[in-house]
C-alpha cells in the first residue's frame, strides 16, 4: 500500500490523556483512536495487526479440534438470572427494549453457550465437542486502563469445552495449556502459565501471564516453574521457593493474556446440562473454558516490544511484512522495487508499506521507527549509484546493503 | 470436516416460532439457532457462510479503494446529540453505565466516523478517502422479521466515502453501483438498482433489490431499466412505464440487501468537518455512505435459492464445496476419497463433509439435500464394484458416474 493514500498520519505528540505505553504509541502511530474511555476505533494498520493475532488464535484453537461460532452480544436477561450472575457480575451493562425486555451485552458467553449446548448434546457420543468464537465483549468498567489493555468494549477468543467425565476435561485442559503457550509464542509474547483462583469446582485457574512492568496483575515466580498470582500468594521478597525449595522466589508486574478454567459442572447444572451415558445414565455434563483477549494480547505485544522510537512489531502480526522508503529523488526507481516486492510477495502474503510522500528523510525515518514494521527498505540517491538496497531490521541497528536479489531472498523467507 | 464430528445436528421438525423459508431452512439444517426473536446464533456451518459472504464483500472493497476499520458498538449520547438523531433514530437501543453514562449501540456509524475522520482530514490532498468495516449492529425493532432478513443484532458493511466535491462524489457514487452489482452477483444474488427516497440532499437513494416473494419492500420495475420503491411511486397494475413509455409495469416483493446515499453534507455540517481547497478556502466534505447487509444477504440467498428438500448454495459462498457420502459398507473406501479430496482440494481451499455417520442412505440423502452443499460425491458399494463415483449437483437431478481421476478436475475446476 501507497503511504500517501492512507487515512491515517502520525501525529507529532502523544495523546494527553493516555498513560500506558502501548496506548501512547498506538494511538501517536495511528492504530487506534479513543472514541471514550475504554472504547477505541481501530484504524487501518491497527485492523491489520488485530487480524493477524485473530487468524494466528484462529488456527489453533481449530488445529485443538474447535468449532468456530459466533453467538450473540445481545442476551436475555432470563439467561443471566438461571445462573444468578444478573445479579453479581459487577460490569454488566443492563439496558431495557422498547417493549421492555431487559437485556445485556454479553461480557461472557457461559450463560449463551451452555442452553446452546443443550440443543445438540444428548448422549455420551455428542462428547467431546469444543466450541469457541472470536466476539466483541462489553465490560462496564469502573476503571478502564491504558488503552487496549482493560477495555469497556473489546475482542476476546472465548472457547468452551464439554466432556463426559472430570478424567477427559482434565486431560483436555492440559493440551490447552500446551496450546496457549503455543498461541502466545506465535503472537510474539513470553507467556508464563500462573496458578490463581479456582473458584468453586478447582483448587486453580491458570492464567498465561507476560512479565512487564505497566501489568495489573503481581506474580509471584521462580525459574523452576513455580508461578502464583498475588491474589492465593503470601511469599514476601527473599522467600525461597516453596515448589524447588532451592531458589528465590522472584516478583513481578505481569499482563493477563489469557486465563483457563476448569468450570466443571458449573454451568451445566442450573440449565441442567446432562447427556446419557453408555450405561443409560443420565449425568451433567462437565465443562472447561479458555480466555484469550485479542485487544489486549495487542496491547501486550506493543508493551513488551518497543524502543524509544516506537513499536517493533514481531513478523507474525506486523501490519506490513516490509516498509519500503523512496527518498532524494529516487521515487522513480522505489516505484519500480515496489512492483516487483508487491507481485514477488503476493503468492507469500507479503504485504508493502511504500513511503512515497513528499517528506524529508528525516520524517520518514521517525515515522518508519515509530509504526515498527519488521524490515525497512531504503532507495536514495546512495543505494542507486552503488546498485544495492539498504535493508534493516527494526529491532537491529546494523544496515546491509543487498542486491534486489538478495533482498527478495530474505524478504520471502518470511512467509 | 467429519460429519460425525459436527457440533449440530439437523432437526427433524421445523421450528414452530418461524415464519419465513430461510429462518425455517436454516435452523432446521443446523446453520443458525434464534437466541431470542432478532438475535440469532451462527454455528459452524452457518458461521462458514457468513465468513465466505465476509470475504467477498471485503475483496471487493478494498478493490474499490477502501480501507477497513473496525469502530466501536459503544458509543456516547453526544455523538447522536450532534446530529440530533437521539431523539428521531426510534429504533437506538440506550444504556447508562454504572457511572451514568447515556450510551446507544451503533445502528449504523455516521456519528462516529464522520468525528473520526475530522481527526485526519485537514487538506484536498487527504481527499477522496473511502472508509468501510464489517461490523456487528444493533437495532431495536418493533417487529422483527424471518429469522435474519429483519434482525435486532446483525452484521453490516458500512462503507463512507469523502469527497472534495459534489461532482467526485458522483463519480464514485455511480462507480460504487457497478461494485455493488458485482458484488451481489458474487454471491448468487440477482440484484436490481432501485430508486429510493433521497432525504435532505438528493432527489434518490438507490437500493439493491432481489425480487422475492417474501421480501418487505413492494418494487415497480420494468425491463428496460426502470425501478422504484413503492414508497416513491404511484403507478399501478397495467400502467405503462414512465422511462421507455413502451412495456407495461411490473410489480413484485423483494429484499432490500444494500442500499447507497449521497449525503453531501448531512453529516459533515454537524461535526464541521471541513478540508482547505487548494485555493485556501475551508469548505465541508462531500459525502456518500453504502451498506450492505451480511446476515440479510444470507437470508436472501436462501429465500431464492432452494427447492422442497432444502437449501442450495451457489458455490462461492458454500460452508463445504463438496459433501461426500459414505453409505452401505464402503467406509473404508470413502474415507480413502476422503483424504485424497482434502489433499488435493488444500491449495485451492475445496473444502469437503464427509458423511461417515452410522444412518441410514436415506438419512444421508435427505440431509445432504437440507444443507445444499453445491457437489454430492457418494460412495456406495455400487459404486465401488463399477470403480466409479457418484457425482451430482444439488441443483441438477442428473447422476454422472465418473472415475476418480475425472472427479478431481471437475471439484479442483471450482476455486
Amino acid at each position: 500500500m501507497r503511504q500517501s493514500q492512507l487515512f491515517t498520519k502520525t501525529k507529532k505528540e502523544f495523546p494527553k490523556d493516555e498513560e500506558g505505553k502501548s496506548a501512547r504509541f498506538l494511538i501517536r502511530a495511528g492504530f487506534i483512536e479513543k472514541l471514550m474511555p475504554g472504547v477505541y476505533s481501530f484504524l487501518p494498520l491497527g485492523l491489520k495487526v488485530l487480524q493477524n493475532i485473530e487468524n494466528i488464535v484462529r488456527e489453533e484453537m481449530n488445529n485443538a479440534g474447535g468449532q468456530e461460532i459466533l453467538m450473540p452480544a445481545l442476551q436475555p436477561k432470563e439467561n443471566w438470572q438461571q445462573t444468578g450472575r444478573w445479579q453479581t457480575f459487577d460490569a454488566l451493562y443492563k439496558l431495557k427494549s422498547r417493549e421492555g425486555k431487559e437485556l445485556t451485552l454479553g461480557p461472557t458467553h457461559e450463560e449463551i453457550v451452555v442452553p446452546l449446548a443443550k440443543k445438540f448434546i444428548n448422549s455420551y457420543k455428542d462428547l467431546p465437542v469444543y466450541l469457541y468464537q472470536i466476539q466483541t465483549k462489553f465490560r462496564d468498567e469502573l476503571r478502564p486502563r491504558s488503552g487496549l489493555l482493560r477495555g469497556r468494549e473489546f475482542l476476546m477468543k472465548d472457547f468452551y469445552s464439554f466432556h463426559e467425565s472430570k478424567a477427559d476435561l482434565e486431560k483436555f485442559y492440559e493440551k490447552m495449556k500446551k496450546v496457549y503457550l503455543k498461541t502466545f509464542n506465535r503472537l510474539g509474547l513470553k507467556s508464563i502459565v500462573v496458578e490463581a483462583s479456582g473458584g468453586t469446582f478447582s483448587k486453580y485457574s491458570h492464567e498465561f501471564q507476560v512479565l512487564n512492568p505497566n501489568g495489573e496483575d503481581e506474580i509471584i515466580y521462580c525459574n523452576c516453574g513455580f508461578a502464583q498470582n498475588r491474589e492465593i500468594c503470601n511469599l514476601k521478597e527473599n522467600d525461597k521457593c516453596p515448589k524447588c525449595k532451592k531458589k528465590t522466589i522472584k516478583i513481578s508486574r505481569a499482563i493477563e493474556v489469557g486465563n483457563i478454567f476448569q468450570l466443571r459442572t458449573k454451568y451445566s447444572e442450573p440449565f441442567n446440562l446432562k447427556f446419557k451415558t453408555k450405561k443409560g445414565n443420565e449425568i451433567l455434563v462437565e465443562m472447561g473454558c479458555y480466555g484469550i483477549g485479542l485487544t489486549r494480547s495487542m496491547a501486550a505485544i506493543v508493551e513488551t516490544s518497543s524502543d524509544e522510537k516506537g513499536i517493533i512489531w514481531p513478523e507474525s502480526v506486523a501490519p506490513f511484512k516490509v516498509h519500503l522508503l523512496a527518498l532524494g529523488n529516487q521515487k522513480k526507481e522505489a516505484e519500480k522495487l515496489y512492483q516487483i516486492l508487491k507481485k514477488s510477495g503476493q503468492k507469500a502474503k507479503i504485504e508493502v508499506l511504500f513511503d512515497d510522500r513528499q517528506i524529508s528523510a528525516g520524517e520518514k525515518f521517525a515515522d518508519a521507527d515509530l509504526i515498527g514494521i519488521p524490515y525497512r527498505v531504503v532507495v536514495s540517491d546512495r543505494t542507486v549509484k552503488n546498485k544495492k538496497f539498504e535493508l534493516k531490521k527494526r529491532n537491529e541497528e546494523k544496515v546491509k546493503l543487498v542486491t534486489q536479489k538478495e533482498l527478495l531472498k530474505i524478504i520471502l523467507k518470511m512467509s
